[in-house]
């Protein structure tokens, strides 16, 4: 028997458009992972009438239902009524619940207010998934005696992306695992890329990319940084791995330079794990890109290992204040000049007794662009005890996305040496 | 008689979560805009039989049906075929449309696929939509023959968001407008609240969030903020925002000082207009939040004119030498602790020279946590020439998520004075 899943989200705040729903393909990625397909899913208003019916025609349909939303503590969260109704099952108050609801607001001095036990009340025969992060609980429902074919399962998810994420990753993944074990699993592999336009890696791996069967190409463009995904339907493990790393290094042999990662990782963190292993560590000078890259590199636990100073020195005064860069080179060349950018990261290399320091300075637009310097342009600079180089790069987007960039740009500069 | 849309994607790429569906949103605010409401969103995999009958029966429970994906060149594009099917319709070679499409390539100086020209077979009596930027046409297809229901109309769309947006926002917005003048338009608003919980929240305002009728109230939370959503359908603009601000104005009543701005705005945005208003700079030193705070602040556009300088003082030594904090202080209470923190933002207030300073100091986890000193653990100090206050606070989350809240939480100190 093929196990397929059905995905129900629920919110009128999705159905008027005013947010995306990513929990769908986030949890039908999971599912995947361990050999479920979904087939279908379902966006419907609060509306109890819809939730009732979607619910039971999801559950005659498929073996796995997820539902997402409508599990907080207010009156517009109906969905453990409505499923207690679609199931035909009574709500039990659950103490353990309400404990750990009442610790939640205990550990941060905050008064309960009453209507937060109503997430305690759940359908008879429900498991709780615990939440660590906010009150909702999730639950796992086994509907094998409501319906005919056995071991049908309902899991509810709180709609909070990141009070979903970990509830599915760590619990409900594993009891479907246990319960399920499909005879296939699908698996993915990501290569990472950066330095290279999507139509040159389109290019000079074409012949991969059209490589099928059950196996499943897919280059995705991300600013700076290009995903390939090599997906394999296999009936283990070990046989999906074999075909992954054969496409694998076939990739590796021909993009090596500019691959940084694979699946998850992120650049801060090879750069991060770089800095660990040479112990060495970094300052960072920051100007137009104004505190992210040391937000990024800090994002990174265990940081602190490596991570000295950052400055962001976004006025003149502050660059020539604690970073001792003349006025006069400043006035001569620019806030936005290598000549600046340089003296950034060496300055702060040294002021922080660092191994090596980062500098960036460049113009985000619209104000301070001119012709000459257009918005975009962004000078790099990466400073070590022997030598100090220096980028000019020009990037297009927004605001944000010229931050990003350029933050992507540096990380990589470091990686590349 | 209310005019209702579904929307259909698909794609096995959305099955398999390799993407987020950001099609069905999009669309969905964008037929809000004219009055017309979406009861549901589905995703279904490239599979014949699943795509003719989710079309059929879309089309007996909605006026509106629309589709997106499936339209392009190669072999696993089925939606024009199926459409044929589904509505009992030939398939027709589409002159102008295989024009196009020639044209698209002979710009480019690009050889065409001979594939390319399955685009141009569409079903009978569809209105191409024009795509400026791919090669696959849009469709708008009456189905008011084939249903016994009048004015039924489906509409299809290439999958790819930036060729989507155009086309139904030029070409079939104001077609299904002239159709159906639905002579109704709905109107949100948002109000923004941080400091409070969500419990709390839908405590006070309680009796509020019941109305219904032509409004929809809605409740949602964010890391340590809160959106009340007011939704309004009325037959104009200037009717919805009657209704609308008597609303907005009895929230504002109760929940006075813990509304922080309105639908788009952001808590950055708040203060960098307070700072513009009051002609006063700012200065951070940032120590668990490594540059987060910079960073969102320098996300508005215009912070050069208030920002004067982001420290990311990650280490002791950096507070030490930077900010001239006392190691006997960072030894007696600790880098996180009341002292440190009320030190970071008076000393790097006078540092920079500005009005106002922030300091923050805090235990992301699970590095450094102790009993005494937990994970979440953060002290927030703001710093003006008259005085210096500092909050303790205790978050709870993953590591980014304790940096954000904490980032709010500064912000928020600030706004509030």
């Amino acid at each position: 028997m093929e196990i397929n899943a059905q995905i129900i989200c629920i919110g009128n705040e999705i159905m008027l458009g005013h947010i995306a729903n990513t929990n769908a393909s986030f949890i039908s990625n999971k599912l995947a992972s361990i050999g479920i397909k979904t087939a279908k899913h379902i966006d419907i208003p609060d509306n109890p009438g819809v939730i009732i019916s979607s619910i039971r025609k999801a559950l005659s349909e498929s073996e796995i239902v997820a539902i997402s939303g409508g599990l907080g503590p207010t009156v517009d969260d109906i969905t453990l009524e409505c499923i207690g109704k679609a199931l035909d099952k009574k709500l039990i108050f659950n103490k353990k619940i309400a404990g750990r609801i009442k610790t939640h607001f205990k550990r941060r001095n905050l008064k309960m207010p009453a209507n937060n036990l109503r997430q305690a009340l759940i359908p008879e025969g429900a498991i709780p998934i615990v939440n660590n992060i906010g009150t909702a609980p999730g639950l796992i429902i086994p509907v094998s005696r409501t319906f005919k074919n056995h071991g049908k399962i309902l899991i509810a998810f709180p709609g909070v992306p990141f009070e979903l994420y970990p509830m599915l990753e760590k619990t409900a993944l594993t009891y479907l695992k246990k319960i399920f074990s499909p005879g296939q699993i699908i698996k993915s592999r990501v290569i990472k890329i950066t330095g290279l336009a999507e139509s040159r890696v389109n290019e000079i791996i074409e012949d991969i990319l059209k490589i099928s069967g059950n196996v499943q190409m897919g280059i995705y463009p991300y600013p700076e940084e290009i995903h390939v995904k090599i997906t394999v339907t296999e009936k283990n493990e070990i046989a999906a791995d074999l075909i992954i790393n054969k496409i694998r290094e076939k990739i590796e042999s021909r993009l090596k330079d500019y691959i940084f990662g694979y699946d998850n990782e992120k650049l801060e963190e090879i750069v991060g794990k770089m800095l660990l292993r040479s112990k060495k560590t970094l300052a960072i000078a920051e100007s137009c890109t104004g505190g992210l890259l040391a937000n990024r590199i800090t994002d990174v636990p265990g940081s602190s290992n490596y991570f000295k100073l950052g400055l962001v020195v976004y006025s003149n005064e502050s660059k020539n204040k604690l970073l001792n860069i003349p006025m006069e080179i400043i006035k001569k060349y620019g806030a936005v000049s290598k000549e600046t950018a340089v003296l950034m990261a060496k300055n702060v290399r040294t002021l922080a007794s660092a191994d090596y320091g980062i500098g960036i300075s460049g113009i985000l637009g619209p104000g301070g662009a001119t012709n000459k310097k257009p918005a975009g342009l962004v000078y790099i600079a990466l400073s070590t005890k022997a030598k100090t180089i220096c980028k000019e790069l020009h990037f297009v987007g927004t605001r944000n996305l010229i931050k990003y960039k350029s933050t992507q740009a540096a990380l990589n500069m470091f990686r590349a040496g």
